[in-house]
């Protein structure tokens, strides 16, 4: 193995700037003309650049973005946004009250652990598996205990209520489960859920009633249509509409913005009491506020540019652009990996990541206890290419899965397929019985 | 009372932008530069800025401030914050690595107190009083306990030993005290420590075995020397200078740049255990990285223009401005209020607050429980003058102190002043007693 390379490409975060992705051109003119607005005189913004940074500007106190904010964001902000999830939602009414603004959406989900998660008693909280690989640290950190329920990848990772009832009956008597937590559409498995599925989470939510904790995202795939959790819990009808209580967030770190060193989201609180809503407030004031050119980039997100105004075009182009990039490369690079001995991709719907089995001939694990770690840091080292695992116990073999982030230039990901492949056959070489074969594809399942 | 006024006059939360202070220049042309590089071409900006816009992007990952950074902070601006600390401290030696940059400092002391604040027994921390406005409420959420010591207002609000002694005496059998926390220069009250006085605290420290957490920020009066804690501790030598554990934190918020809306800070940790050092990493990595606008933002402040610069003249125009504005108004404020009978105002050698001691006869007691919440909630309603205020219920007469920021334009300052007196007449006429004179200005003690 040779370990020559020109530069790392970094697969593993889901950071689509870092990996050559250009940012949105009107997010960045708007917020450059808030921090300095002497450049909003003469032609270096178009006008409507120039215009809604006017606007937000009227709204910072002493007309600087140097000033405080508003600890649960600004009013203005707020209500962009829940005219936002209105307009996503079909209608369906959404109260800037009931949304807040936070420091990234760990932020946001901290301060709600905080709230239904009373230091007496073990407290928990249901999450999936797979789930975004940063979750696991942030529950630990606020002394929440994890309860899994296991998604099925067979079904292109479906969540089902027979593995919810299962995973929630292991629980009792060891720990009390305040919260099911939900990524819609999947981090990192890029399923999106139908609205059968998301009724059926709600009943189990009401039934044994647990706060809903759901991260949704921009849609990306052709054909699977996004339904948030707040639409499905709205058109349900009594007796959920209005019982069920939940918190919907989102980031500005990925979707169409990709922003992710702004860090910034917000969550959606519903049937929330109002006392509660109160205390949020309270939590989030000991921050004193969000950072401001975050605030900025939601407010353009919530509302970009309009048909007619001078930057829709170039928007609309370069927006489309993105979501033709990701989708060229999500087919690209499944059908690519599902090429390769050993390994099997599931199709991904959305999202920015595709999530690989591996599978490997038992001789591989003699080298490591890990083969996620020996495989992903050997493929670091040797090629240059990094990627995410996660273990696999549950199969005979030596089984993992691999989480790449393709969300980058085409030829960018053709380099980073080019030196798995090269460092797969190494690999596949040095650590693998030559007497098993793996020259098919295995199903991991 | 009349309640008519233009608009309201916020003097209570040190937003010196809101209060009408310029951004300083430089620091906003920088990352107008770093958020859309195309200004960088033409001359929209100076030479220095462009210069200065293109070395910082350069070291983000991708080329873009889009990108997630280290979590504790770019290496590059670790660094240029290392350098600046060194040459503060008058050459003393400041590893990059020890340099932590947070989202604010209040998130750099939710880390150190979740570090050493363990969950078994009843922590707690010393902590002055006065103290900043934020922190009662900070180790509240942290489940942390307040041991309070008393600043003495008669010495120029002097930390002293015996009071230190007392405090930590009344603690013992109720919580385990594990650290003291400091603000130098004092906040709310703009004392600045002797060397004398912080020698007397870091051997308090290293007697009790607490660490010490500091809040330090620029001092603004002439002739008051400004001492780090790091410096003194460094220069007292053995067994002090490499036994005693200490944080400083600084703000972005504060002192020159008066940038709160990006919620930006730093700290400094001294004499820690690498081990510690490195578990501060991992609970920093949860919030993956500190917003990249406020990272820029610190580069610049750390290192400034230099002459022979462009932008070195509009530069120290601009700080030297500022500094101007704060001291007119210091002395003004200090000596207007000082005519109006019932206050009592220590001069004040740094910061940007003055804290007047308010006393008046016990029948304005008889209107409210809280003296200072009917004096600030009246001010605010009819004059449109919005103060912070502690209660004071060590006399025997109803006292208060109030927090007011001085940082703002000398016109606005007038204008406050005008509407703090108009205000103050009033109320006494309508809440104290006709036979208590309060003709002459009273001192508090």
């Amino acid at each position: 193995m040779s370990g020559s390379f020109r530069k790392v490409l970094d697969l593993s975060s889901g950071d689509s700037q870092n990996a050559g992705i250009k940012p949105i051109t009107f997010v960045r003119q708007v917020i450059a003309g808030c921090t300095y607005p002497r450049i909003l005189q003469g032609d270096n913004l178009p006008p409507d650049a120039r215009l809604r940074a006017q606007k937000l500007l009227s709204h910072f106190d002493g007309g600087s973005i140097g000033s405080y904010t508003e600890s649960c964001g600004m009013t203005y902000v707020r209500n962009t946004i829940a005219k936002f999830i209105s307009l996503r939602d079909g209608g369906v009414w959404s109260c800037p009250e009931q949304v807040f603004i936070t420091v990234d959406i760990q932020r946001a989900l901290m301060v709600m652990l905080r709230l239904l998660c009373p230091s007496e008693g073990v407290s928990a909280v249901m999450i999936p598996d797979p789930a975004p690989h940063t979750l696991a640290r942030l529950l630990e950190r606020m002394d929440v205990v994890p309860v899994t329920y296991q998604l099925q990848e067979q079904s292109g990772w479906s969540v089902e209520k027979m593995e919810l009832n299962r995973a929630i009956q292991v629980s009792r008597g060891q720990c009390f489960p305040r919260a099911i937590y939900i990524t819609n559409p999947g981090n990192p498995t890029g399923h999106v859920q139908s609205r059968e599925s998301i009724q059926g989470v709600i009943r189990f939510a009401a039934e044994e009633q647990l706060f809903l904790l759901v991260y949704q995202d921009s849609v990306f795939a052709d054909g699977s249509e996004f339904l948030s959790y707040k639409r499905v819990l709205v058109e349900m009808g009594e007796p959920y509409s209005d019982r069920v209580q939940l918190a919907s967030m989102h980031s500005l770190s990925n979707g169409i913005m990709g922003e992710c060193g702004f860090r910034m989201g917000y969550m959606e609180l519903v049937n929330v009491d109002e006392a509660v809503m109160l205390y949020t407030e309270v939590l989030l004031t000991g921050d004193l506020c969000p950072p401001v050119i975050g605030q900025i980039a939601l407010d353009v997100m919530a509302d970009p540019p309009r048909p007619g105004e001078p930057s829709y075009s170039l928007y609309t182009q370069e927006v489309a652009s993105r979501r033709m990039t990701l989708k060229h490369n999500m087919s690209r690079a499944v059908e690519f990996i599902n090429d390769l001995p050993g390994f099997s991709c599931q199709s991904v719907q959305s999202g920015i990541f595709i999530y690989p089995h591996l599978t490997l001939p038992h001789t591989a694990l003699t080298h490591s206890q890990s083969v996620g770690l020996l495989y992903s840091r050997s493929l670091l080292k040797d090629q240059g290419v990094c990627v995410g695992f996660s273990e696999d116990h549950t199969h005979s073999q030596s089984c993992c899965h691999l989480r790449m982030c393709v969300l980058m230039p085409s030829d960018e990901l053709e380099e980073a397929l080019r030196r798995l492949r090269c460092f797969h056959f190494q690999f596949l070489k040095k650590y693998c019985d030559p007497g098993e074969s793996l020259n098919e594809p295995q199903q991991s399942v």
